[in-house]
């Protein structure tokens, strides 16, 4: 189909100039001069280790198909790329109409590198089944729906910046799941959508590395940086304790899974990131740790064998249960402990104050939760149409479809 | 054999279970809140770092046999992140009974992540041979006895804190070994013990990681950290070269053998652990460097031809020469040089403090030696008990006995 | 041929026991004692990042021939850590000459790291061609000379001391195509020098790690380090947007190629390195990284069709369009740069000081060059006597030549 090739060929590369191109000038009008508040000896080493944890560590997580490892790795990079110049961008138009004073340098690069996050993992669920131009416009989408999302939070319910970035996860996977809703299913027969012994160690190596990394990405906005860090550790600990425990459980002969070591050993970070900053005694951290575990485990039986099949949604590396149920998770209990915590400073008499305090941290759940899923179902329906060029079901989750392949024996 | 995976079954999950409830309750009862004596700012990327080092670095260095990548890197992550906690809960125990001020948080986990690499070494020895309820059972007992054995030295022997830490790779490697020799030897027909080209790649990925992140864990608790760093870089480097030059002379043809570069490349580090701090010539790091490198190959060579079969030791990675006998040397130059450094200050007037000096080192490495030696020959005993589950001979080095592998092809 | 073998078994470990012996009597003569001048809790984080860059990232970056993994590695690692012991020495050795005030300890181990990548660029030129001792004799020649290089640009032409370093990737891409035009090529059939979508992945890993640290390595030196990790990211970001975008305009069929990803991510951060510092508006480094990416990308396809062919070069890993053409472009870039400021600062006024700053700066540029092609040549006339056992052309790309493979089956 030499066609829809060249049709192909049209659309990537005029795209990426056009979008190149509009950040450049984006930049040449109004992006400030490289100063930061923060000095960088304080803050760069954390930055570089979120910047190699999105990067390398979702790029090498992401590997999980046996034909796919090309795109899994090369289109992560992309995106992240692309998509850390346009959260700057909407930043700076924001913070333009708004007349406020504009926070610039490193810091803004580090919160645009940690939104990526959201798109990571929206990237999964439609894994192997978008093309790279439907990955560019969910990108694009994903980026500045997901910095109004947090600027409503921000603003009307008072949410401290940082923790309006720690919806990330929650955003990204159920973004990704309406997307992935949209896009028709594979064929019954095809194989490649499985993983190989090899994408499943270089999986296995991209998630040591977004484990290891996981405190710095938990701690770099906070203001109590030890206590996030420390709490983050610990229950990122628990849930990869628990995650065998409970791989071996649910497995036949008591086998561990690899796919669920991979999902449960970091449903600990995903469950802990609301509150890491916030929690004074260790073992509520751990427990939060284990619950994130339990559920992300038990969610991928339940989810992959009722769930999914009645809604007909197809999470190609499952994020619905590695990123999307810890956060929910982790949000209610930033609520629950939250209300305790005043609750107990108060001795339980100001209850119209914890009232309010629950209805604004559930109100920034459910507008997270809602503006994911209702723009995530639209954005899918975008990428569907025909101009997108969608690709054909027999073509998923295939390299050769993407990138040339001089190889002599394709032993992949 | 479904009786057996039953059993297996039925142990593993419930034996994790009940640690992490064990854990649970003891962070619940004692752990102490989350403050830190040192600023994180000076702490926070080194400890970043030695997490790496153990975590990422060992996992795939350990990964050198054919049919056993899932689980070198997969087990090492859960003894690991288990034995982290332990070795926390042994402190605080400690502490409870002895009414000692509390050293708590990262400080407290850097020691405990540290203290884990005394694990990841014995695991090396048993590689393959021990299934995951006995690599369990190990790491507990190995965390809590080289705890006792760096309170001996450091309340009897008034060992410094941050040197008895770097006890870890003989006591690792010494009870790793004598804990192999209680285990039954592999058929001679097996093949599954060796490497292919990509496993040793995997493997070299993971020396590098442990090469590049030494200084760190040299450096970490150590008072003089520029020295620390800077002498165990130029003793790293000077025994990667040596590595380099014995691999190509001693074996055939001059060809490079990977395995004494993965082993060798280490070795300048571990020689220089004791001294790293307290070298004020760098020539003698470089000196250290070489001779460790030396031992390493040198003993390789007479270990698996003499020694090891002599007393039907089976070493699967190499742990003997690879740390033991360069931590037998560090520890040997490490008296030498604080000897000769004591006694050029005294101008070898004051002879009866060096003998103190002498017999003070001496007797912490003896003790560690012992205590590693008699309490590994006792736990390999232990190990192969019936109600352990020892592993079947024909049924070592594999993976699938202990993942599955929904994979079509095992091509791995 | 065994006696080419036995020849060459002679030679390696000797030469290397040499130069190690003569590093260790420099470092008992001179090498001073263990001080530094910077606090290492402001440097060690970046040091360790360009360490493990030029260690890891480079030595898996290199890995693209597929029957040469190990050697890629392997001798990366010998030929750096040999390499930075002889800067060490050629910087010590030098001072001593002129009776210079010595800066020790890690920021020289940091500029020798740092002029390393001349040598890992210069042997990606020559891969898979030349033998260990060659790649060992060419190290140290280059070592040397890029030392004098950057001591005239110093001492004659004023440049800063962490500029002359930049010129690092200029010497060694031109350095190394000097020497590979006098190594013979390989013969026609032969296809292992090709790619496989395995060593093509791992050569995505140690590109991604280049990419992330590549920012500290711009930074390190520099005086306003926030400005050049700003301007680097940038840089880097829009090349690899850029990347993307070419390599599939430029591609049959719109396809995406992975050497053309690998070189064309890395080139914002070379054509940056000049200016990483110095540059106050964004846009200029964001339109830097695009220029290194178009030029790389174009000069991959005019290279490789007009060019090599007609100077019968043989640049295996492309090192002429990944580091020298965007080097050149980033050296032309600074002189414009640094024209223009002057130029408006002063209104245009002082044109005799700004054809002095023109002078001192394509003075350093031509001079760096010319003596790396000049050198270079040299060089590769030397590697090719019978002395040092040149490799017969049908054994090039192949690591059994090299390495022990005791593995059974070479499915590698």
């Amino acid at each position: 189909m030499p066609s829809r090739y060249l049709n192909f060929r049209c659309s990537v590369p005029w795209l990426i100039l056009l979008l190149q191109t509009l950040f450049l000038i984006h930049s040449f009008l109004g992006f400030p001069g490289a100063a930061d508040i923060y000095s960088p000896s304080n803050f760069y080493p954390e930055f570089q280790d979120v910047n190699h944890m999105v990067l390398f560590g979702f790029g090498f997580f992401l590997m999980v198909l046996r034909r796919y490892g090309f795109s899994s790795t090369g289109f992560n990079f992309l995106l992240i790329v692309l998509g850390v110049q346009c959260s700057v961008l909407v930043e700076d138009l924001w913070v333009l109409l708004r007349v406020q004073q504009n926070e610039v340098g490193m810091r803004s690069l580090a919160k645009a590198v940690m939104s990526m996050t959201a798109v990571v993992i929206s990237t999964g669920a439609v894994l192997g089944k978008a093309n790279p131009v439907q990955l560019i416009v969910m990108t694009l989408v994903e980026s500045i729906i997901f910095y109004m999302s947090r600027c409503i939070n921000r603003t009307f319910l008072q949410v401290p910046e940082h923790l309006t970035l720690m919806h990330v996860h929650l955003f990204g996977a159920y973004f990704g799941l309406a997307a992935s809703s949209r896009f028709p299913g594979p064929p019954p027969g095809l194989d490649k959508n499985r993983s190989t012994p090899k994408s499943d160690l270089f999986s296995m190596l991209g998630t040591v590395f977004v484990w290891v990394f996981w405190p710095s990405f938990n701690s770099i906005l906070a203001g109590s940086k030890r206590e996030a860090v420390l709490n983050t550790y610990l229950a990122l600990a628990v849930s990869a304790v628990a995650a065998f425990m409970l791989s071996a459980l649910t497995s036949k002969d008591g086998k561990f899974r690899m796919t669920h070591i991979h999902s449960a050993v970091l449903a600990g970070g995903v469950t802990i990131s609301y509150t890491a900053h916030s929690i004074q005694h260790p073992w509520i951290a751990m427990i939060l740790g284990l619950l994130g575990s339990v559920i992300t485990i038990l969610g991928s039986h339940c989810l992959q064998r009722c769930f999914n099949p009645a809604l007909k949604l197809q999470d190609t590396s499952g994020v619905h249960f590695t990123f999307g149920l810890p956060a929910v998770l982790g949000a209610v209990a930033a609520v629950v402990l939250c209300v305790v915590q005043r609750g107990i400073e108060t001795q339980w008499n100001n209850l119209s104050s914890l009232g309010y305090l629950i209805f604004v941290d559930l109100g920034a759940f459910c507008q997270t939760i809602s503006t994911a899923l209702i723009t995530g179902w639209i954005t899918g329906l975008i990428l569907n149409i025909k101009l997108l060029k969608a690709v054909h079901v027999s073509k998923y989750f295939d390299d050769q479809f993407y990138w040339e392949f001089p190889h002599l024996s394709v032993g992949f």
